[in-house]
């Protein structure tokens, strides 16, 4: 059977600053129809900017739908339509202070495909000029430096647990055997 | 400055099949207010399971949101409260008809800290007895089998960029090399 849902009516049910909701009446190829609730978000980039030491800015700031501190790659939200590039080295200039130079694509995740849009693009990148940290206003962020070994133990011992961090911390290494970076 | 946002006030704007919408109202620890959108979700998990030949069943499905067909390891919702090894055990033999043992906990991921209470735990089985399989009434799965290596070559090659299945694929890979599996 084929592998496909007709969009029969979407309703926007609230347009946030970060989300939009929608709830969506959908035709299965059986025929049926279902209801499918989507979250609408403009996407985001993760950034791993690796210094002349070969360690990476990490940031700890909290999660408020986590209600915990988390240890991530530095990332940002796309203004809506933006190209992820642009937001890669707008944001990775901002939180570490440094330009990225070398940027190199690692592919791109999707966090939640059963109900987000969300799709996040992963770039290395080597440290460049530095040009100060320029955090948003309700930023809150501390800055440490790890090697990759560190960053993959740290995972494997489940003290980062956020998915962006952990599928770039494996696409760099994997990159690196690759000679890709 | 301490790192945490004190919750004032929670509204919610939705109550859905599968998430929760509330908008807070969050103090900052310089004293300032922010709002804060917060998708709620029950979590879920995801379960490679390797058959005796060392191929991992793989799904594919339709995934509204990002409407487009995405190949990933086997996934399920949680039902609220319930522990995540029931979700997995259920949803491992329901998916690919074959009930898994020697279950062993590979961490857990957050897809989307910034807004989302979503963590999904993830499990790596071995095939156990053939129980045969059960979909869910509004489920079109297709199934194929790979190896992991296939399955890291289609992550390097963009052909799969589901998080979990991201995240997965290499933390096997790396509990292997550590002989934990």
């Amino acid at each position: 059977m084929k592998q496909y849902e007709k969009t029969l009516k979407k309703d926007y049910l609230f347009n946030g600053i970060v989300v939009n909701l929608r709830r969506d009446q959908a035709e299965l190829p059986d025929g049926r129809q279902a209801v499918r609730e989507v979250v609408e978000h403009p996407g985001g980039v993760g950034i791993a900017l690796e210094d002349e030491e070969g360690k990476f800015f990490m940031v700890t700031q909290y999660r408020y739908a986590q209600e915990r501190v988390m240890l991530e790659f530095p990332a940002g939200k796309k203004e809506r339509g933006e190209d992820p590039f642009m937001t890669a080295q707008r944001e990775i200039a901002e939180e570490t202070g440094y330009e990225g130079r070398d940027f190199y694509y690692l592919g791109k995740i999707v966090p939640t495909p059963a109900y987000d849009t969300e799709v996040i693009d992963l770039y290395y990148a080597k440290t460049g000029r530095f040009v100060g940290v320029n955090f948003d206003d309700d930023e809150n962020i501390e800055m440490i430096r790890m090697t990759l070994d560190e960053i993959i133990d740290a995972i494997m011992k489940g003290e980062i647990d956020d998915a962006k961090t952990t599928s770039m911390a494996f696409l760099i290494r994997e990159s690196k055997a690759r000679g890709l970076i």
